[in-house]
Formats: structure tokens, sequence, C-alpha cells
């Protein structure tokens, strides 16, 4: 059969691994396939000397690879926001199939670049989006879609997962172990994105409207980062038989969808709580399934690429379906003409349990007022310890809540601060039990 | 659009299972697919209690819903080989799509299906064939296609698992536990082909089929259940650090396909270890993407019905597909007419570690003489202990080995048992590290 042609734009990590990855295992793609997935055109400002570009057309401009009349497929791995949506953009408008491992366009510009694609009659795939080599968006959307989905919660930063699993196991602080990831690349020279949960919360959009059939708003998403826990945190979280990860959790309520991204206690022994290092994994819960959970690298260069290829073999049998029987690209039929959908949940009204540390003097009294104040807001204490005093006069209490609403929580923690009894801010870090019964 | 018209065959745990997940979930259902799925007959032996049917068109003659013009989409739930054999070949030649959830009907006449079903143009899918609700099919399929597997290995038996589980948290017998998972119900009252790894052969006949590109191969795979592993053998391994799970594993080396399922000891960090009870997990390793895993409920009826009715929602998409276009049954095209396959390798070729116990006779010379029958067949010792002696004069001698042949294997283990030191027969079970890195 006719072949696949492609077009690549970005030739950084992740275009020389699907270079490469293309090249290498051209075999045995195009037995799958049924037909040779090839390489037409390379946009790119420089060449990469991971990849042997003989004989291979080459551009700087990135934009006549949009234009080409030879090729069917643009696979934009330029990264970034602006000039990746005008990328896409034209070469929707001339009539190309895209393939994106670019999160941040699809959280932000992917309602317009499907709106432009089912216009055009073209596919938009981004399983790379989320969680690298991981075929979650796939999972999700296809091997799921006869479930009701009433949550799914991920660890879907590497680096945020490498800096928590190094604090946990080495009792370091948080600064320490990120300049180490730094120094071994696991982190970029400005963390914020990864390490206060900006590019977590932007693949948590894709998977929540995956999941609930709701539109991309990554502008409703609640981002917390994990620069302020302590090793003291890690530590009484062990005790309590706790392990904190930094996750994204997306449910469905009666009222909403939650949409939040936050360090997170689980328990020990759920699968989640084993999942170490730099990889992902994602816990999704549908009706009909229970609970299954999706593993694997969620970055680097060619586990990147295996899930740009997973797209263009879709592509490639996708190219002769009608396009009103295609997977739709969040899922489900009708997204952006349907209003009927729920509203994202303001970060007030989710329901969670807590986990509270604050400094109190130590005088007789004290742990009735911090109940009282819980007792007044409606939250309901499961456990409560008093630590040995360890800076002069002041001594640690712990708190593990039962589920509370947020609202009530910030109220009370307003109040524990003012309490003269209290030094200082009260830490509090979310609990959830993803109950796998 | 046109909705997709379904007869469902076999109104059991599955049957009723996905009767009642495809009507709970019809919207949710028909805004991904599209259009509306809707069942249009039952053909089953007697009504289910569990499933309200009326207005349904139900018949005592499951062939008659193989006959049924106004039928797209035959599912045979109805299991066994011989009359699921004859209904597919009957649906198929009457020009129906068939989904099934039969992992044994797929493992012993799944080429000869694909065969019928390819020359007649319709699709064939059996998701839930394979650990039930767990998307591992298309994951391995599709999410998967751009790499080369190296190897995959699966908790696919969750009576198993569960037994296995019990005997290592509650230091009980096989056949203690076994008894209880009869009780409970997640064991049959003849368990032959869950606890001697028939069931998970049949399953991992399929993911290597898929997985390495060779026609299905039942009759090949080396099986070896359960039923002779002793409370002692999960203590000293747990004392080894690892713990024994009941796998299939296929891998791929320069000589065939390797293919075969058999008690493993694996190191207790690896993910696959902290997977309990009834529930399956499959790990995956690509040259791309490096290692994966797939979690879930390996059975039950919603969770396979989760896995048929997204079969079916892949048919709603498909149907309008050219078949040449479509995803080959085996994720690769042309398995039938290429010889070229590499073969599945006899039991005697395949390399792995091992764990031995023996009893010997407690006098001077004997773990010489052991270590130089190891020796003389190749055979690396990692490590060797002599346990107290606990039965008169005999004395346990654990022993772990690096990887070899397993006919050197044979040959030591059949010295060792003539050994006039040695006790009876000796215990080995194989031992994979199941590398990450």
């Amino acid at each position: 059969m006719e072949p696949v042609r492609v077009g690549i734009c970005g030739l950084g990590t992740v275009g020389s691994g699907t270079f490469n990855v293309l090249t290498r295992n051209a075999d045995e793609i195009a037995r799958r396939a049924g037909r040779p997935i090839v390489i037409e055109q390379v946009g790119a400002r420089r060449d990469n000397a991971e990849c042997d570009l003989t004989d291979i057309h080459v551009t700087r401009d990135i934009f006549e690879v949009a234009r080409n009349p030879d090729i069917d497929v643009l696979v934009e791995l330029i990264g970034g926001y602006d000039v990746a949506r005008e990328l896409v953009l034209e070469a929707i408008r001339h009539g190309k199939h895209v393939v994106t491992a670019n999160k941040a366009l699809i959280a932000v510009h992917g309602n317009e670049l499907f709106r432009a694609a089912a216009e055009q009659g073209v596919i938009v795939a981004f399983e790379a989006a989320v969680a690298g080599g991981i075929p979650v968006i796939k999972s999700l959307r296809e091997g799921l879609g006869a479930n009701r989905i009433q949550w799914l919660a991920g660890i879907i930063n590497g680096t945020g997962n490498y800096i928590l699993t190094h604090m946990r196991d080495e009792g370091r602080a948080f600064d320490d172990v990120l300049a180490e990831a730094q120094s071994l690349g696991y982190a970029e020279s400005d963390p914020t994105f990864d390490v206060e949960g900006i590019d977590a919360a932007h693949k948590l959009t894709i998977l929540a409207s995956i999941a609930f059939g709701v539109p991309l708003q990554f502008e409703r998403a609640y981002t917390e980062g994990i620069s302020r826990i302590t090793a003291e945190d890690v530590e009484q979280a062990d005790q309590l038989g706790y392990i904190i990860k930094h996750l994204g959790i997306s449910r469905r309520t009666d009222e909403g969808v939650e949409l939040r991204v936050h360090p997170t206690l689980i328990p020990k022994e759920r699968l989640l709580a084993n999942v170490h290092g730099v990889k992902n994994a994602i816990e999704v819960m549908g009706d009909a399934v229970g609970p299954t959970l999706y593993y694997g690298a969620g970055a680097g260069a060619e586990p990147t690429a295996s899930a740009v290829v997973a797209d263009l073999l879709d592509v490639a049998r996708d190219i002769a379906t009608h396009h009103d029987y295609r997977t739709p690209y969040l899922a489900f039929s009708g997204i952006d003409h349907d209003d009927q959908h729920p509203p994202i949940l303001p970060m007030e009204s989710i329901v969670t349990a807590y986990y509270l540390r604050l400094l109190a003097v130590d005088r007789p009294g004290v742990l009735a007022r911090v109940a009282t104040i819980l007792a007044e807001q409606g939250v309901s204490i499961e456990a409560l310890t008093q630590k040995e005093a360890t800076e002069g006069e002041l001594v640690p209490i712990i708190i593990l809540t039962h589920r509370t609403r947020e609202a009530n929580m910030n109220e009370a923690i307003r109040q524990l601060e003012s309490l003269a009894d209290v030094a200082g801010s009260v830490t509090r870090i979310r609990v959830e039990d993803l109950d796998d019964a």
C-alpha cells in the first residue's frame, strides 16, 4: 500500500528519538501499519548529531513542512505555545493530520486546534503529550470507553517524583535533591514548570477532558507544587503509614469535576505509592472495570517517541476512515456544542482528607482549643499526635482529618493560625486513600 | 448516525455484565462511539435474573443470532471450544463482526478464525480474552506499536495470584488456601485450568503472538502450575528478598520466542511483586519505551464487560474502514503467509536463573558434591545456604543460581537427585529479575 509520508518539525530530544525509532524499527512498524511510514522531510533550526540525515530533505523553515504537498502528517515537536500553535494551524489549513507531544499546546489551545481540525476533517493526535510512552490516552479514550469514569489520579511529572523519592529514601531536603536532579539533567535550570505543578496541570487537564467529556480548561486547574514539602513532613507521613506523592487528581462528583494538582499523602501499600524515581503512573477508576493502572517512563527521547509513533500508526489507519467515524479528539462527540457538561469545581468546593502540622506553645488547653476550632468547622479528626518539644517551648502537633470540604479547612486553618498558642503557619497536605475496592 | 446492532450469545457472568453495562452506560457509550450501540437480540439457554430482558428479543437458539440479518456484531460469551468455534464461524460466514471473551477459543482456534474473518472482511476482537478489563491487547497492539518488544511477563490468572498472596501473607499451605478460594467462589470446584496454568497459557499465547508477530501456538507453551509450591518455599524466597508469583513469560531471543508459564521468584521491590489478590498485571519491555505495566481486574462480570464493550466501540468505528487498513488481528500483517517468523523455543532452550531447594544428609563433603555437579553443568551459583537440620539428619540446602540454560539445569537436577546424600526430589523454581533499567 501507499506509504504514509511524515514531516517532523523539531529535532531536539523527542524529535531525534522519533526520527531514530521510525528509522530503526521501520520494518516492524510497516508490518503493524500494513504500509510503510516514511520520513519525507525534517524541519529544524539545526541538525542533530544523534540523527543520520543522509538522504533526508531538511529545511530550516518549519512552515515549509506545513505547506509541503508531499506530506500527509506533520509531527510537531518544537514545544512552546505560540509558534507551535501557528505551525499546527497552518498544517491543518493545508489538510494535514497532526501528531504532537506538546502538552502545553493541547492544554491551552487544544479546543481551538480540535475545532479547526474537525472543520478540515483531519486528525490531531497527542498520546505523547501525557505520560510519555505510557499509552494512557488510548487506554482512557478507547480501552475504558465502556465506563463512566469516577476518578483518576496520576504521578505525571517525573522530575517531581524523582525529588520526592530521594527526599524519602535518604531523608534529604527539597533544595538539596533539586540541585542534584538539575546536575543530573532530570530537572531544568528553571524548575518552575515541574516542581510547581504546571506541567502536571497541563497533563491532568487533558486526561480529565477525555475521562469526563468536558472542554479543556487549564485555567481552572488548581496547582500547588512540592517546594514547601519538608523532610519532617515526609518522615511524619511515613510514621502514619503514608507516602507523599505529587498527584494530579480529577474526580467526578454530583456538583462537577475536581481538577487539582498538589502533594498528596497516599497509603504506602497502594501501587501508586510504589512508583519511584522518574517513572509515571496513572490510576483510573471506572464504574464497570474498577481500578486500572498504567505505568512507565513519562519522559525521555525514545519513550516519548514510542507514543508519537503509536499516533502515526493510528493516523495511518484512520486516514482511510470517514472522519465522522473516528475517535473524537477528547473521547466524546460534540463536546463543543454541548453546554450541558459539568463545571470544573473551584478548589473551595472539593472534598478530601487532610494532614496538618503546626507548632504550638506547650501549655495546658492548647489541644482543646485546636480541636474546638476543627469541630466548629465540621472537621472530624482521625488521629492527633502531640510530639516531644523540639524547638524551645514549641511542640509539633500532627493531625489527620476525615474527608471535609476545602472551604471549611481554609477557615479552620485561618483560625488556627490566629491562635496565640500557634506559631507561624499551619502546614496542610491533602490525603487521598485511593480506595481500590 | 445508524446504531450498531449487537447480538449477545451467552448470558452467564460476563454476558449479564455486558448486557448491564451496555444498558446502564448507553448514553455515555453513544457519545464516545458517535452512534448508539444497541442490543438487538440475546441468545441464551435461560434468562438471567441480573438482566431486565423486557423488550429484548431473546432466543434459545444461539445460531439464530449468527444468522440474524438485523445484527452487525455477534458477541460470543458462551465459553468453551467446539460450540463457540461453530458459532463464531457461522457468524463470520454471515458477514458479522465478532467480539469474544473466550481465551481458550482464540488460543486454540484463533488462526482458523482470523483466516475466515479476513476472507469475509470482518473483524474478530478479543480484548476481554486476556486480563479482563485491562486494555492490554490494545496497548500492546496499538499503543506500543513503535516498539520491538523484548519481553513481557504477567500475572494473568487471578485465582493463582489470590492463592499465592494468601500463602505468603498468612504462611498457609496451598491446599488450605485453595479450599478457601473455592468456598469464596474465586476458584472452580475443578481448579485445574487455573492452578495448573492452562488458563494463563491461553492468555500468554495470545499476548506473545501480538508482541512478536508469530502465529498462535498454544500447543508449544510450557505450562507448570503452583500446586507444588510449599509454605517453606514462600518463606525461603521472602528471606532472599523475593516473592513467588505465577507468571506467564514470553521473551524474544536470537534463537526464537520463549513461551512459558510457571511459578517465578521476582524481587520484592518490583511493581509486579506488589500486585496482590485476584488482580492481574502485565509488564511489557519495548526497545523504545522501556518497561510499561498494565494493572487491574483480570476477571469478573463488569470488568470483563468493560473490555467487551471497548471492542464494540472499536467495531463501531472500524465498520466504516476498509479492512486492509484495520489493525491486523495479531498486530502484524501477513503472519499467515510468512514462514519467516521465529520459532517457539522448547523449554530446554530457555535461559533463566533458578532457586533450588534440596534435603541432604548432614555430613562432610555434601556441599562440595552439590557445587561440583552444578559447576560441571556450567551453572554458576549466586548464593548457597545450608539451613539448620529440621528433619532428623537431613538439612535443607537453598541455592540461587545465575542465568543458565534449562537443559543444563535439568541434567544438574538429575545428577543431584541421584546423589546418595540427597533425599527425595529437588525443588526447582525459576527466578526472573525483570530488570526495569
